[in-house]
């Protein structure tokens, strides 16, 4: 996901973080543009501020996305085109993964 | 990482999380030993809750450790063979981070 490989430049906290930790199984069947395309989709968002993502030759992954309040981020997990997405990385792409939705309290840098 | 290379088997929220982005100098001086040492030295960390790491290709990593409390958290910065690799990290290994300390306050799996 070039599209999200770099730091995040967010304001001062407080906001929120949504860390998504994924094993993907064997195989793209599709994931690589659907990634790319959820992380364009994310960045239209209303609250959303920024988005970090990684994915180690192993097949884990984390995605931290960066959002200005929870309604947005229930917002974006309703999304129409993010659900399907939600759907096939749970029948297809996803071998395992866990969501967790926390509130940044602060933040330091080099 | 490979003794942080799966999902975190973290209880019910809500604890802590330390998001740490990072985007490594190239070559290796040191680090790959450090990262596996600092991840065996936080495990023995009282809080201590789990760890995922991952790092990219390009160089991008995200590192998210878990704790049970933010006194745990302090606890561990301070930890006097941390502050080592702090500071050859600051000095040496990364060309730029992010540190952010967020309360989890939610979580679902697949």
């Amino acid at each position: 996901m070039t599209s999200a490989s770099s730091l995040a430049e967010t304001p001062s906290p407080p906001y929120y973080a949504v860390i998504f930790t994924s094993q993907r199984t064997e195989g793209d069947r599709g994931y690589e543009h659907m990634a790319d395309r959820m992380v364009e989709l994310a960045r239209q968002q209303p609250g959303f501020l920024g988005v970090e993502s990684v994915r180690g030759a192993d097949g884990l992954g984390i995605t931290v996305s960066y959002w200005a309040s929870k309604e947005a981020i229930v917002a974006w997990k309703r999304n129409a085109e993010h659900q399907t997405a939600q759907c096939a990385g749970q029948r297809s792409w996803y071998a395992d993964y866990l969501v967790r939705v926390a509130s940044v309290e602060r933040d330091y840098g080099k």
